[in-house]
């Protein structure tokens, strides 16, 4: 962790979290195509509050190779890891190229793979295999439970039983779907809204709340889950331009978390 | 075409668009002042994406000459036209110096020039001898229908005559005016829903549906354009950190789209 | 002032607003955590048109100290002033830590200093005391008025009173809260709309409306502002990303104001 500019002047008002490499507390990007000088911006930057960066959907496959492998060396030397997002290897699933999607991910740099079913049906048994063979190459394994249909409900029962089986094959994460927009999808109403009732049921359904990573675009859901479940809390699919704006709300460093960190001590 | 990093592994889900330069499936950027670093970033990334950059209304009348004749070469160097925003022409004509700002656009290295009444009202004829003018110094000359003032109705048979009287005269597209926000003009309610209906009577009414280019500044519009009229539809406005998003629905490799694909396909 | 692409073509609908540095017209980004290089492809581009920069809210305890350094010295090299977030300095009297913050602000070579109370409460003593000591180790001071919290109402006697205290005490500006949003808060209802009435009644508390600098994040507000008051109107909170949209707004380089521009001029 690099010295920082006030350090022996201000104090977080909130407890902060461990130093990377952590299980808990971990800051996922959702990169729809950042460049290569927007990259190394934010890496010099705010390497130390990112934990992994998504190239989300089938991004991926858009860029230029030797562009990509560059992107992926730049992002790996500042310690954060990086993979394609679900959406990629449900497209390799429906194509029957899983082994050679997973080898190519791997030739390119990847260092983590996303198995998720957010718009195909994936059997169980597929599920897990594909953890298996990800993890068989030395890949870190998160998994995704939830539909980005938002037609289609989510049921509470089916995701805490697939996020139990994910963990016992292996998986490091179980990720949470919002989607980009954060609304109408997974634990959020259509306002974007937390429903606090499913959280609490997904929590009571793992022993360690820890494996589980929110996604939460916005950051009134941002401020939400920090508040119910403390700076720790795993949240993904952040903006690559809120990483500050995050870790401020984490440390109690912007009004919404600053207040309830004041009441908290009985303060001001 | 650079080679991609799955090519070989991984197949769009939906069939592609031919490469440039093309005359189908163009996808135009509004650019609202990309700097210039960031614009090669872009353009490493993305280029064979991108056909058109549009510095947005007069924001070209802002930027230091120099520094504006190195953002036009650079993305020139790219294979991708470039041009003011259609308002600057507008205001140019209030002032009586349409050829001192052709002139002028031509020398900063301009490859094209946007045509339209979106602000101000212009004659016939004023605006068949505009593209005229245009083309007579070699650019390529693009069109718009529509009024940016929300409480002026789009008229749907006065838009067409437009758009056939604009082809006649040598105009290479039309643009349908949704501005940037896509809401409540042009095609799209206040709630930026596509209204279908208007679209089809638009089409219609031109020989060659090439010719029309959509601006659709939103996912959701982006989308609903593509499942109604395919990948190669011609689409404008969109914001440049959006570029492969688009593109990844372009392709089927983002969930809603990709969704469609498989649909019908009979697959999953 | 550089020389620009257009000058001797087009001249600005609406009246410009003296060069920089000025007392009018400012123009304040809020910066939640530009990077390097993209802080470099803004200033050149668009030094001009910015006068204050503000790393929002706690956001400068964030950046590693040497990067913080490099990036305040790269914005004072084109004549920006820059400045952390009020928050943070609410943090710091929170902590009984004013002093050594105002001095570790000074040597990291920031100029202005915020005096806010959005989120905690001061007394009428110790904001006058915080201006005070500001000034005496030669920040210029910004005040704001106007608290954060939605369910806080904004009360415009107290308001005036404060910002007529501010200034004798010798701030040099008073900003109007309306935070990142602009919604439900200070002048600003639910839905982001000006409260003229509110607008008025403080104008007309102080002598000189050009030390009043109104929050405007989005551009509706931006429009609104410009046509009541003038292209010379004080304002912030604006996305990096928007200041040649705002600029042009300013100049009428942009439907909104260049439709009233024309009216005015009795003109098209």
């Amino acid at each position: 962790v690099a010295e920082r500019a006030f350090d022996g002047v201000i104090t977080s008002p909130l407890c902060g979290r461990p130093p990377k490499p952590r299980t808990r507390g971990q800051t996922m990007l959702l990169d729809k195509g950042l460049g290569l000088s927007e990259t190394g911006d934010l890496l010099e930057m705010a390497a130390d509050y990112v934990d992994f960066i998504k190239f989300t959907f089938g991004t991926a496959a858009l860029y230029p190779t030797e562009l990509l492998r560059a992107k992926i060396a730049l992002i790996r030397s500042y310690g954060v890891d990086v993979y394609p997002g679900g959406t990629f290897l449900e497209i390799a699933l429906t194509q029957g190229a899983l082994p050679s999607y997973l080898d190519r991910a791997l030739a390119l740099g990847f260092t983590c793979i996303e198995v998720s079913d957010g718009t195909i049906d994936i059997g169980r048994e597929e599920r897990r295999t594909a953890i298996s063979q990800a993890l068989a190459l030395g890949f870190t394994v998160i998994t995704e439970v939830g539909k980005k249909d938002p037609t289609e409900p989510f049921h509470l029962a089916e995701a805490s039983d697939m996020i139990n089986a994910d963990l016992a094959a292996g998986a490091s994460k179980v990720i949470v779907e919002a989607r980009e927009s954060g609304k109408g999808v997974g634990l959020f109403d259509p306002q974007g809204n937390l429903k606090a009732d499913d959280l609490a049921t997904l929590i009571h359904a793992v022993t360690d709340p820890d494996v589980l990573m929110w996604e939460a675009p916005l950051k009134s859901q941002q401020e939400d889950l920090i508040l119910r479940l403390g700076s720790g809390v795993n949240l993904g699919n952040i903006p690559p331009a809120e990483v500050l704006a995050l870790e401020a709300l984490r440390c109690g460093f912007r009004g919404d978390t600053l207040r309830a960190a004041l009441a908290r001590q009985g303060g001001n």
